[in-house]
């Protein structure tokens, strides 16, 4: 949970709500409560947006508030093309401390979402959980491949769904083909990936199976922050909610997280998804239907 | 019809049998036959070749053969990640000359492909057919948007689905996003538009629908010429093959489209297109029902 700064070619925002737990707790809170929050913000992180998550069944008992120091703050700037930026600032403020601590209220989650942050942290969440859960979900990047290579490997080895990126993956696994990447990522551990490749949708792999997931084209992409995150939020909301792992469902929850996703993009930061219905997502989850069906005869 | 040189990161082939045309026959030659061919090779385009051509219903009659020049001859190398490649040689020899002459034999063709040449050319095929076929389709490049822009503008008002590649239509309509992209293209003249995204699959566009065909993820991509050629052949084989030019049809033309460009890829020029059975064709479009094929309750 942390503050940032964007600036599209649509516009600027100099101070905005952001953070992976955020997206993936507005993302998430669709589909099921409560969310469980652990994160750590500073003083400056506004009440308002506090109130507003556990009005939508967020506990945010596990996220600490450190009381002499300013949340993690980073700024970037999109290309023209929204598919690449550049990272402005990076202050770590809280973060650099940060240590979760997961209260005894949270005990017996069945769902847990680790996002983007050193394999150290995510390894001691998992850690202090007394009953493993029944689906660990992790999403890391580029980073820390390039300089926590070796704590990353013994993170997977814990985790079920790793999400990552087509370059992240190519990274990890030295591999082009992502094919050939999925299978390396899989003999790490994970006995799921997900391999992200924003405006072209998601691949899934699972043993020999794979399921190649559309992305709605769109008119505009207001701001890309948070999407994949949000992504994150709308799949394990998806498998809290049903409470079915299969692969079968995962391709679902892969449509849902996408659909969640579409809509993240259209406003800065997570605005939109505090505006949106059920009905809205019902309605982008059909175009999602229409966009990838087709009938077929074999010859 | 023509000669290419080809080399891979996976090895090369001094001269092997290529050509847009020949590319498309082998492929639509699967689902319809007479495919009758139009283009021009020269004294050294091998009789065997044109044997196997007759043999799998292609016909030849508007194949003109120059005795005293060579075919056009095409070499390329192709970077490690297969996506991009390098033009070495250019010889057009026969293709300078050619004016092709649709023989009376081929009037009433219901099913027009125009391969990727100069706009003036497929101009002239289209205005040499007495009755206007049910349905043209058209390839092109950018090459003819940086030379020939005006001519190219004149052919979509004749023709009903253009092929391109996603760069090809952010080029011509000078739009970043695919969906305005598609907007303009389709303000032109095309009542369809198919944009190619190579390993990310294609957008058909149509009116204010859109589908999204999944691409299969390969281990290996051993050589990507005549891909797209492929992929156009097996599209309208289908839709000829079925008479259906409906929205709905042209998705599953798409998908048959996909299967056979994933089938030529796997070998260099056109051989492994030359070797699959229906049963081959039937269980790769059973791979993209796998891959493409989710439930979905609403929220």
């Amino acid at each position: 949970m942390a503050f940032d700064a964007i600036e599209t070619p649509f516009g600027k925002v100099d101070k905005i709500v952001g953070g992976s737990a955020t997206y993936v707790g507005y993302a998430a809170s669709n589909f099921v409560t409560p969310i469980q929050q652990v994160s750590i913000v500073g003083y400056d992180f506004p009440k308002e947006e506090m109130d507003e998550m556990k009005k939508r069944g967020m506990q945010l008992e596990g996220v600490e508030i450190v009381p002499d120091k300013k949340s993690f703050f980073w700024s970037g700037k999109y290309h023209l093309d929204m598919n690449t930026r550049d990272t402005l600032i990076t202050d770590l403020n809280v973060l650099a401390d940060f240590n979760p601590v997961i209260p005894d209220s949270y005990q017996g989650a069945e769902f847990l979402m680790l996002g983007n942050l050193s394999p150290n942290i995510q390894s001691s969440v998992i850690e202090q959980l007394k009953v493993r859960p029944k689906l660990i979900v992790m999403d890391t990047m580029n980073f820390w491949m390039d300089i926590a290579l070796d704590d990353l490997k013994k993170v997977l080895k814990k985790i079920d769904v790793l999400l990552v990126n087509d370059s992240e993956a190519r990274q990890l696994s030295e591999e082009i083909s992502l094919v050939k990447a999925a299978r390396k990522i899989l003999a790490m551990g994970p006995k799921f990936l997900i391999i992200k490749k924003g405006e072209h949708g998601a691949l899934l792999f699972h043993e020999n199976h794979v399921f190649c997931a559309p992305a709605l084209p769109l008119e505009e992409v207001f701001d890309p922050t948070g999407a994949g995150d949000t992504f994150a939020g709308g799949f394990i909301g998806h498998l809290a909610k049903t409470k079915d792992i299969s692969f079968e469902n995962m391709k679902t929850a892969i449509i849902v997280g996408s659909a969640m996703a579409s809509f993240c993009v259209e406003k800065f930061g997570p605005e939109r998804l505090k505006e949106i219905t059920k009905k809205d997502i019902d309605a982008r989850l059909q175009e999602f239907v229409s966009l990838a069906e087709f009938e077929l005869d074999l010859v």
